[in-house]
């Protein structure tokens, strides 16, 4: 059978990454432009769609195809922040040097007949998980995107849930403490603000206050030593001292796992889904999270749920899972 | 163009109600039987269809129709604790008389060829919203009914999310609170344990016995006296008494209204529903939980919903919903 391409498209507030996607998961190639070089749609689309020609123009080495012709795409799928599904339009995204309501399914369809699809990037790692990764055979899952933010992407019955507004699945601000610590949203005691990278360096500068650095910090160079100020900390240093056994970045990402266990267990009363997906720097940390969140979301799930939701890893390379989410939500349809 | 004719049943643990129902929503004849005369599958099924034969019987008196046979049934919907939509069965429903894995589809197909569609309850009442109620054009909605537990059946792209195993939607399992009041599921703090009628008399019991009643009470005939003890107290009468003004009573319908109004902004989160539904007794005090609960929503809502989700009162009535609800589901199709 003859293999088919889409294009997957990142906007992210830097760089926009796109790739050529193979229908075998295979990114043919991949090119990169500086986002924040635009502050207009129209010449930021134009350049996105050179990029594009050049790659398909370039064709597939792999497969012995030499050229493949735009018409020929099964679609463009772009993934960005405060993407609307229904409207094809980028609404507002604080993050982004071109600001507005912008059209980018009208933009790309003066170049191209295909269908351009887009979603917020959460969305577009969630579907990419589902064409191309670990969800190829569950109707019902959950992708949770940790980072600066929080993100999710919620699948039910094999569709991504836009919801009435094109914007559901924001479980990064549920609000799982109420009362609780301030968030970037403005309210307080959401996910993200206990789970996201600042989140967790916010846990370790806390628990660092209430109980000073480990003596023996001074003897391990890789925990983390009491001269390291508070703002130089990050998310992965935490991460590298907890698996070198640091007692207080143990306990910072046993804390992060018992929330976001919490968060998991109180996402099946919803949508029951077979697995739950996570992504993002802070999950590669491993056993200092995951342990202690396998146990919180045990502990903290509806009897009628046990044993029926796993805790997954995305099987998408760190690397790849943009782009790929991006084509993949071609496949959808509206 | 001729009207089209379903079943619906409600089973509960004392009563099994079911009615025929029209396709404009008239349930053109009800029946009752006591589902605690029953410990077998078998002999409740079959009195079952002898109500409903009875009913097609004696046809539509209003629409001029003598008779209905069986054949021309749309189907048959059943609401029921534990029922499993996937399955068609009852599973180990703890408060039915008949115990274990009941195979409800299966035994109804010994009698008719028309589908026969299982879901809990409140998926039910969600459905019945849906096909014949106040959601009638709406595509993303939740229901929420409140009654001796918290319930919901949530709508997303026009189908009920059943999830994975069948069973998704329990958002009165959704802890609210971490570590917050004991649930009757055995975990503490999930939104049942503060806004069922149980949950809402906790919160008159622990206010009174904080605050003392007040002293006026004994001048207000309809306010809750100090003689009146604890077991006594239901949540009708708190209702009545925040309705008469009685400040215990008003401030223990303004904290259920305070809950419910972030669970309803936590959910959200998940769906983007153009309108949350309410139903079930505790719900009919009106204002006193009205206001606080649409205050609390608005406080709690992300930014990116406000104003785009409404708090509405289901538009069935109070004894059609459960009736209608099932005879809905004959809508589903799996």
């Amino acid at each position: 059978m003859q293999n088919t391409y889409a294009i997957g498209i990142d906007v992210g507030g830097t760089n926009t990454d796109m790739g050529l996607v193979r229908d075998d998961a295979t990114i043919v190639a991949r090119r990169s432009i500086p986002t924040t070089n635009y502050t207009q749609l129209e010449p930021y689309v134009h350049d996105i769609m050179e990029q594009i020609e050049s790659m398909v123009a370039a064709g597939d080495n792999d497969k012995g195809v030499e050229h493949i012709s735009l018409g020929e795409l099964t679609g463009i799928g772009i993934g960005a922040p405060n993407g609307n599904f229904y409207t094809g339009c980028v609404e507002w995204a604080p993050n982004l040097p071109i600001k507005g309501l912008l059209k980018f399914e009208e933009e790309f369809h003066k170049y191209v007949d295909c269908p351009v699809v887009l979603s917020n990037d959460a969305n577009a790692a969630a579907y990419g998980e589902y064409v191309y990764g670990g969800a190829r055979w569950m109707e019902h899952f959950i992708m949770i995107t940790l980072g600066t933010g929080v993100g999710s992407g919620i699948v039910v019955d094999g569709k991504l849930v836009h919801g009435h507004t094109g914007t559901a699945g924001e479980l990064g601000h549920n609000i799982l403490i109420p009362g609780g610590r301030q968030c970037s949203c403005g309210r307080k005691g959401c996910l993200e603000a206990y789970t996201s990278a600042r989140g967790i360096v916010q846990t370790y500068v806390e628990l660092r206050q209430q109980k000073g650095t480990p003596a023996e910090a001074a003897q391990h160079s890789d925990w983390i030593g009491a001269e390291v100020p508070d703002k130089e900390i990050s998310s992965k240093m935490i991460g590298d001292a907890a698996n070198a056994g640091d007692p207080l970045a143990v306990e910072t990402y046993a804390q992060v796992g018992e929330w976001l266990g919490l968060a998991c267990a109180n996402a099946c009363t919803f949508s029951a889904p077979q697995a739950i997906f996570l992504m993002g720097g802070p999950t590669k940390v491993g056993a200092p999270l995951l342990e202690p969140l396998k146990r919180s979301f045990e502990k903290n799930l509806l009897n009628i749920y046990k044993g029926k939701c796993d805790i997954l890893m995305s099987q998408l390379k760190a690397n790849e899972v943009a782009i790929l989410g991006a084509a993949a939500l071609v496949r959808l349809r509206k």
